[in-house]
């Protein structure tokens, strides 16, 4: 393995999503990364689809680069292969409900304890403390109860999730900058770190200005198709076969924008000179533009 | 500032959303980061809405804990004063269009032979190299070019864009995780290294299944407004009053469902034994559920 976290070894008790997530970003950097799997049934993603050959791509596409091994850490032998295993690492990233290491002896108080320079990385619904801990969860709950499924969809929609598990990826991309500042952290001060991920936190902070609209307006965010809810225009656009997405972000490209459609008027008309003017008369403008596009054969 | 990257200043080039996003995290984890910004329009997002006494809350949920100087690197005096911060500097970010740096004398390969230290992260739409390195973007755009809008929204509905800016979010979250693991590197090597992100890459890493399915099976992946496409029962339930999210990813929590449910026989029943079989026949276990959950009155 090449890359910065070469000559690193990972100890990775993870399933399903966030973890190996990543465990395989951990991987990518240059990392060993040893996955260790219950015995017989393995990681719960190996059952997910689509197979090729009886072997889960869901399974293989998250664990690439990666070595396995199967123990039961609740049997005495296989603690004992572990626990060599963990003598050697230098991160332990895990996905379990708070509590399950614990339970079997390795929650991060013990660990640190045997392996001070141990960075122990705990990625769960909702964080190791407060009141929803014991909950276990799936990208899909976070993503409703976070709120990304409600700004998400087209107006008055049934519920739309976001088509790739953005509530397990997003949080396994914070456990993974978490990992790195530790590891920054740990050549200086010689100790490991406990890094306490909780899905749902990861949620709200990649809300961006929902929150700032709710916040200043005490406007609640609603689901708006393709639709930027506060940039102009920005969005979907129809045209005569399918759909164009046009995204003018300052005066400038609008100016661009509207002589490339043979409408340099419009950027000059007041309605239209600045950002929120567009925003706040976008139906009127989306109105001009699908009208050119939709009959302009050649642009 | 306290945190793992304390004592270390991020010179911030960055603006709207990928690159602030970036150093937004790195100034959460302890470092100093000094924004810098054009005079006169300073970052596009300050004319972002919703507006808080003319201010931008867009732009300041973005920029928190950062400090900020306008600098107009083309003017020689200014030079001078940007080359002084750039010289007690650990970290450049900056988001421009790829050749602007360069361009005023501030490119990887200028910068890194005064500064051999100084690690420099460049998230860009498309790359510092390849055939679309030229072209600027907006995260609607590699929404849609990443095939994330393909995925997201209702079948057959308009065009529906992930309601909060994921393509910026991401490479912003990649950008840290680069730039954290940089800094481990440096302490090894004392050398800064380059990092090179592209918004439309991160939305090809964050794909995940559907790469999958359409590698092994040829499926194009389509929206499936809020359903699993891999995991049965994975989506939102009508019920009396609205929406609730089931997502039950195991045999085990299939049972309890069907338990909760007082549908014990649904678990047993041989068209619903295993996840490939649930995913099978949804429509039908759809029904099923949604009929007890819409007359159920208390569970």
């Amino acid at each position: 393995m090449n890359g910065p976290l070469k000559n690193l070894l990972v100890v990775d008790l993870t399933r399903v999503l966030v973890g190996p997530y990543c465990t395989m970003i951990l991987s990518d950097l240059g990392a060993r990364v040893i996955k260790i799997e219950a015995p017989e049934t393995g990681d719960d993603s190996r059952k997910f689809g689509p197979f090729v050959k009886d072997y889960s791509a869901y399974f293989m596409s998250l664990n690439r680069g990666k070595e396995s091994i199967a123990l039961n850490l609740k049997n005495n032998d296989d603690k004992k292969i572990f626990e060599k295993i963990l003598s050697k690492a230098d991160i332990l990233v895990e996905n379990f409900k708070p509590g399950t290491l614990e339970k079997w002896g390795y929650g991060w108080n013990d660990v640190n304890k045997k392996y001070p320079k141990l960075i122990y990385a705990s990625a769960s619904g909702f964080g190791q403390t407060g009141p929803l801990k014991e909950l276990p969860a799936y990208d899909m709950v976070v993503q409703g109860m976070g709120g990304l499924m409600s700004v998400t969809g087209q107006p008055d929609s049934e519920p739309t999730r976001v088509g790739t598990s953005i509530g397990d990826i997003t949080a396994g991309l914070f456990t993974a900058i978490g990992i790195n500042a530790a590891l920054y952290d740990r050549q200086k001060t010689g100790k490991g770190m406990f890094i306490d991920v909780s899905m749902l936190d990861c949620q709200i902070a990649i809300l961006e200005n929902a929150i700032a609209r709710y916040l200043s307006n005490n406007e609640i965010p609603k689901p708006l198709g393709s639709r930027h809810p506060s940039i102009a225009p920005f969005e979907a656009f129809r045209t005569k076969d399918s759909y164009i997405i046009i995204a003018a972000g300052n005066d400038k490209l609008f100016e661009k924008l509207c002589n490339v459609l043979d409408i340099p008027n419009v950027s000059n008309n007041k309605k239209f000179i600045s950002n929120s003017l567009r925003s706040k008369n976008i139906d009127e403008l989306k109105k001009i533009l699908e009208e050119k596009l939709v009959n302009k054969k050649n642009i």
